[in-house]
């Protein structure tokens, strides 16, 4: 037996909340945000998936015995997207409760039912959530690509630092850096 | 109603595998593996778990559409812990799929068996395996360190800029980057 | 080291939602929703958790390729809650994809971070979701208990049935169908 | 773009391990066994997958806190599968450690890498490890069938009564109950 399916994109935006976008990266969510926001308009257009993967914790979570605060909490507006970016009824809204998107979540399913092959993911943080996300993403099968422009981290340094070593990475092309004026969907 | 238990520690060798040792990381893994057995003999005197999770893919996985080629291959020798490891019966043999210990495999249950609340990670690499491994360990709720001596990447510029990045991470002191020299256990 | 906890329950109300309640089983859940009811108020009284697990879809769910027709689906009001049950701030709303309360769900998490021990299933129905989440509870490792009085399936006798191989399984104490009368907490 | 595939089949067989088969289910196991040898060697001459998902506890495991006395222990002979069942070199062995073939394993992820689109499970028992195998299998979004005369439970009176409640489930043609004579692959 044979079967005929059309492969879709997702853009998985991570972590783009009120309380995220606000206080804890702000400078450096500003140049990033009009990036998403072409990003997602492109791939809305395009008949793909835009899903932001956001921060849903309890305040009595592990992750706040730390020096972070709590902040992003479940049923809060903290964790809703932030009102810089564009989001769209069509959008999907997935509460995250740790680092990866797919950690505990039901997102590998849901990009499997809509026969997403490619996962591009940006957001925030390059070291951390964004690239979580990136790595269960390419983990569950999905040839994955971070928006380099799209990604951002504390420090430039850092989020430069972290797309150096992860571009010429031996999983190619299986997981890629790329600028978002470099995608083709 | 209340009770009493005593806490565990657990030291998680990623990927030291005969083929990984052997093949892709020769010379950068002569320098941690005394470290590791150093480590691994202390962790069992001190009755605490030492366990070995080993890449164990199948020829026909997702991954080998890469650059990378097919190794660590399930059921195979490739994939034994390294004869330059110290290896004890008491110990655990977790084979793994993809990058995180935690991917796919009753880690998290095995670890809430023995009580264990505090992880240490090390071996290979610091961008991929290692990392995802401890990301996933504090994101499942365990006080996680990574032993910077005891851990390595393809470039020891790659593995020096990363524990850098991790060493002030703002979820302190849930997760750490810490010498063999001062784990206290 | 030597740490002390206090023991917690709590009552998973599996798809006791508008569209179940009202299109599925009516007939069927008017006798347990005074039940549930009950059930809820006791275990909020005595500082425990209530968690309302929904059938949450997708209309393009592999499992409408079935019989069954698209329903309960994800931001809908029939994946709300049933009207008819009593439902506080201080519950969780937990949305679910599949059978049971804990596929892709973080609901283990949840529990363990609440310090939950035992878990107490009801809802519908006693042969797919009920039995999935109480069989999911117990290999999480919790303490886990069928309301018998609180549960209920298509038929009466397919729930008497059910009821009656469960209630001398090997796995007790672990796993016990019991009266809402007989339940202490 | 699209894509072709064939779409494959498996045979997932649980718990027939040396333990299980001896001491457990004695009497019951020896009608079932000609039934799996002969659909094991038919899915292999099709070309499909055999899965032997077998029981691997720790002696430490919650499941031993019940009535049930430890057996099926991982890395002893008691955990094997039974000599009595025909084991191929291209046979897959899946240790499990709890109820469901699925619980954190990555057996979805080993379905989906070989295109199985069919599952069809048997071993034992009926009412607990085969049911939410298929249970978790058709969650996964895999066709799922029951194979009624290679499974078995304690009581025959229990098997019977399960494939009866099951045989008229809404989710046909999702998850089926089917005899072996019935499969066509």
């Amino acid at each position: 037996m044979l079967f005929l399916t059309a492969i879709m994109n997702a853009l998985i935006i991570v972590d783009m909340t009120e309380d995220n976008v606000e206080e804890f990266v702000y400078g450096q969510c500003n140049k990033i945000i009009p990036v998403i926001n072409y990003l997602s308009d492109k791939f809305r257009k395009n008949g793909d998936l835009v899903i932001f993967a956001n921060d849903s914790f309890l305040k009595e979570d592990f992750l706040f015995k730390s020096k972070m605060k709590p902040h992003s909490l479940r049923f809060t507006k903290g964790s809703d997207v932030s009102h810089k970016l564009d989001l769209q009824n069509s959008d999907i809204i997935l509460p995250k409760r740790r680092f990866s998107a797919f950690f505990k979540t039901d997102l590998d399913q849901t990009l499997r039912t809509f026969n997403v092959e490619n996962v591009f993911v940006c957001g925030i943080t390059s070291l951390f959530c964004v690239l979580a996300t990136a790595y269960d993403s390419v983990c569950h099968d999905f040839y994955t690509t971070i928006v380099e422009d799209a990604t951002t981290a504390h420090k430039d340094s850092i989020h430069s630092e972290m797309m150096n070593f992860l571009r010429r990475n031996p999983l190619q092309p299986l997981l890629e850096v790329k600028k978002s004026i470099e995608i083709s969907i």
